[in-house]
């Protein structure tokens, strides 16, 4: 159904609660979710949502994922206090992906470092391209 | 071996064929992969990545995913002209997602759309935010 938007205008709308009906969820029942910073457009990380997941990320504004190790909601920042405050949740054109633009409070990646992608190939090397943020 | 990076400082490496060999693909032995307009930072578009197509990008410099649909290589733009040119490949904390800073040329959506991520949860609407670009 979220392929139904792909010949409106700019502007135009569906409704929501048919459309999350309608997600294609795999065969877990999880969509993968990119989280953005708003403003600096950082990519942070990547993580799993279930439907409930989307659905209380949306009901409280804060980033719920599912964690696929310990299969349970994953509250970001419960343990750590780095929360994802959501500014928009967002569909791509087949709807098997999220886009997730948040504010990050402190470090998105475990390792302290304010994203998670900071490994880059060079050559034949990874390079480690950023430290951890002071604590 | 990828989470060994993890502890080390800013500028340090590893050897990449021997941290290609490692990273965690799923069972079907594809790594998602996030493309990324490198300078303006607009996400894209999310796709998957088997090992043959990440060694194809590194070696041309044009991204090439894995279709999941076509069960085939998948040579972005090939038929559409619209290629991504890889500017640097990124990996995640723990090897399981793929960053791709590219610059893309044209459209990354079929719809003609700059990014694939043009719907946006608002409310209990689901709203079309950009246009096609003209061709």
């Amino acid at each position: 159904m979220i392929t139904r938007t792909e010949n409106l205008p700019n502007g135009a709308s569906l409704s929501w609660p048919e459309i999350l009906e309608s997600l294609p969820f795999n065969t877990d029942g999880l969509l993968p979710a990119i989280a953005q910073q708003y403003d600096s457009g950082e990519v942070l990380m990547l993580a799993w949502m279930n439907r409930a997941a989307i659905l209380e990320t949306l009901s409280t504004g804060r980033v719920c994922y599912w964690s696929r190790s310990r299969q349970s909601l994953w509250r970001k920042g419960e343990t750590s206090g780095h929360h994802q405050y959501l500014k928009e949740l967002r569909i791509d054109c087949d709807g098997d992906t999220l886009l997730l633009l948040v504010d990050q409070l402190g470090p998105a990646c475990h390792t302290r470092r304010s994203s998670c992608f900071y490994n880059a190939v060079r050559s034949d090397r990874v390079v480690v391209i950023s430290a951890p943020l002071p604590p």
